[in-house]
């Protein structure tokens, strides 16, 4: 076995102790990065432990270019990997820190780096939780054009009621325009309800009325849909996986 | 096959190149049309840009014109065309400019100009979208009444509690009348909570507390409903559409 | 047939044309005088018209109890009927009216008035309605006592939560006690979200993100109770119910 | 029978109808206990009733104590007992009068003492509540690794979602920094809806959209999968469970 070979097992995949151990340290240097981005961000923090905060983020960096080229040398099919999902996430959880040395306007970039979090799925694809994962993100896939269809609908009476509501409340309080309607009908129609935008007349008040409930009874719809495709996903791969024992995944019998 | 007939085919059917070029071309300028109501609502670009809107509402009016005697031209029923619900739709489509235009009290007739979106349905009508959308629409109609019973005593409900916490606030801190004590009530219940009005005796927060909770758990019936009719609707169309295979629902086995 | 006996027919039943018009006389008059209720106990309209909205609702108190007393005269049995629930609340109609002509201290008996509203139960069971409601009634009986259990867990999570957050926002910033940090434990934890108490230290927000998260997930236990209990009531008197033809309801075949 | 038999029988069983009155009365206890321990907080009550409440406490933890003794002392195995789940929740309902009685911080040790709620766990595990508790709890855990999943993809989607926010925001407006900012992404995806973070720029509020109409949407997944769960935990009891009759419990046909 080559030495490409072995690193590829150890980073790539994880039926080894090495390769066990090589993902546990890469989540926990995920996390700790992410830990690192996030205490910059606070102001306090920022102030007083600026200069380490900024060593870390270069120890981070220098540790995640490490890997990432270690994963194009040690790859079967360099460019497969380049410009796989992954592979993109890989690379752009390291060169943030690059463009913001260069242009000093780091602000920015820090959304980027949080991309890094979408490291994770590596780790989990690579383990049991995939399995169940998958049953989900078929029977969300097997919903996504009636969801869809959902949407579409939410969208229309959304852009009607905002409409609605801009002329009830006469383009005053916060109703200034039919956008910001819009905005005030999607926070009431999903039962957020910040409160930031308030109907004031009483046939605005009558309106929102209206709205809260049909709001409260439509997420009935999807709520529906997702059942019905996750019940039929789950008795399809149920039957179809009878012969696979003891995996302690409930959808075998 | 007549002139009549050639663009019968173009403005209301989808089977032909030229027929799908016109829907895809219809749906921009809708999207476009409203877009320029939604601009012309915002107090900032309505200052800037308002000759020029106005220019581009009368654009697209003039097309939604002649699109409109076009369909009516060529529609093999005219009276049924006219009085359709899509008809409707496309008639009120273009009337607001006209009327504002000879009555220059604009802002009231925007929301009628908001309802070009509906014309956005006839296009969906004639793709795959719709026989999913169907399904939902039965399973919707299906559940009808039964929602209509659970709306029946949320609104019995919510009259009631209103009235309770009426008294009970004392007609103070926001609760001055039973309407508005019932406005609150559905704010509740429905979890949307703007917080705007606010119980303030500890009796209230007490009622309140069992409001959010109430509303918290009768959520499940509308949900229950739906789920079980929707399982119900695809069941039965998986069963009797078996014959047809290969057009991608996932409804057929 | 005696008097009695077709008094009882047109008041109890609507099996005629003029028992059919009496209920709807009898839903008018009720939805009109809660409309009052509700108009007297708004400032404005109590101003300018108060006196007429005291004879309307002498008005209606004087049809009520006509009514009342009918009722009384021409029951089968007249005992079974004044302690039924629908006999209680046909006198709980009446009864504030003379009381706060007794003793004007007439605001506190506003509530019991709007109890009129539940008469409307009495005309929607003589009708269709109530064969869909009591499937409803009937499935939700059924997830009653998992209900309750969930309930009970809700009851004790938001006491030990809202303790928790007592201590740990230091009874300021509004979590001043702990039914007052209950209070706050119950409005995040259902969604309701009014903003009124809001966490203020970093550990509290960091707790709050947490039942948050909660309260969106647990929303599904009742959910999922009532779904199940819902799709099996709805299959059972299917089966029962086959031999009963073309009535409109879905549950039949 | 020797006395600690028949105190086994009396505290730890419910089958005499001494049994049954020792729970009765200690469901009684823990209740007011609790009651005490609230109003406690309660910086009105506390003013005026301090040395009442605190005489109270004292009763209270002095009958709990004489009730952990005796059931130390008729337990069959002591030691597993004292390590059991309740054996440790009868200990922590007493000993924070103890230490706060030593050291006067008494504040910090509220908290624990609500755990006296737990408690009731104890008495609804004799009685039938349980057995659809059970249900309930075998459906939660066959659903725990998916919904696990489901929050895993809400953490990282609240995490990317909050750091977007902040650069969208620029750091002001209550968006001091990303910590906060996902703070607020809960708030928005879980439909809670405080207030007190509100996006104020035209593209944060657009954003925000989108995270409500998420939030409006995924909550269709843990409720689908409970759903889904629970059909099939209570599906496989009822088929096992034929032969057994009359116990009032759905579950059984």
């Amino acid at each position: 076995m080559t030495l490409k070979q072995r690193l590829y097992r150890i980073i790539f995949e994880s039926d080894t102790y090495t390769g066990r151990m090589f993902d546990v340290w890469l989540l926990v240097f995920i996390v700790l990065s992410i830990a690192v981005v996030m205490l910059e961000s606070m102001p306090a923090v920022r102030e007083l432990y600026h200069s380490k905060l900024i060593s870390l983020e270069w120890f981070f960096t220098f540790i995640f270019t490490i890997e990432y080229f270690t994963r194009i040398y040690c790859a079967p099919n360099r460019k497969k990997y380049l410009f796989s999902f992954l592979g993109v996430v890989d690379f752009l959880a390291i060169i943030p820190t690059y463009i913001a040395f260069t242009f000093p306007d780091a602000q920015t970039f820090i959304v980027i780096r949080a991309i890094r979090l979408l490291r994770v799925y590596r780790i989990l694809k690579l383990y049991h939780f995939v399995r169940a994962g998958n049953l989900l993100l078929l029977a969300i896939r097997r919903s996504l054009r009636k969801i869809f269809i959902f949407m579409m609908f939410i969208l229309i009476l959304v852009v009607m009621l905002g409409s609605i509501m801009y002329v009830v409340e006469d383009g005053k309080n916060g109703f200034y325009s039919i956008p910001l309607s819009i905005y005030w009908a999607v926070i009431t129609l999903t039962t957020v309800g910040y409160g930031d935008i308030v109907p004031v007349t009483a046939l605005g008040k009558f309106l929102a009325t209206f709205i809260m409930l049909l709001g409260y009874s439509i997420i009935a719809i999807p709520t529906g849909i997702v059942s019905v495709e996750m019940s039929r996903t789950f008795r399809d791969r149920t039957e179809s996986d009878k012969e696979c024992h003891g995996c302690g995944e409930p959808n075998h019998t």
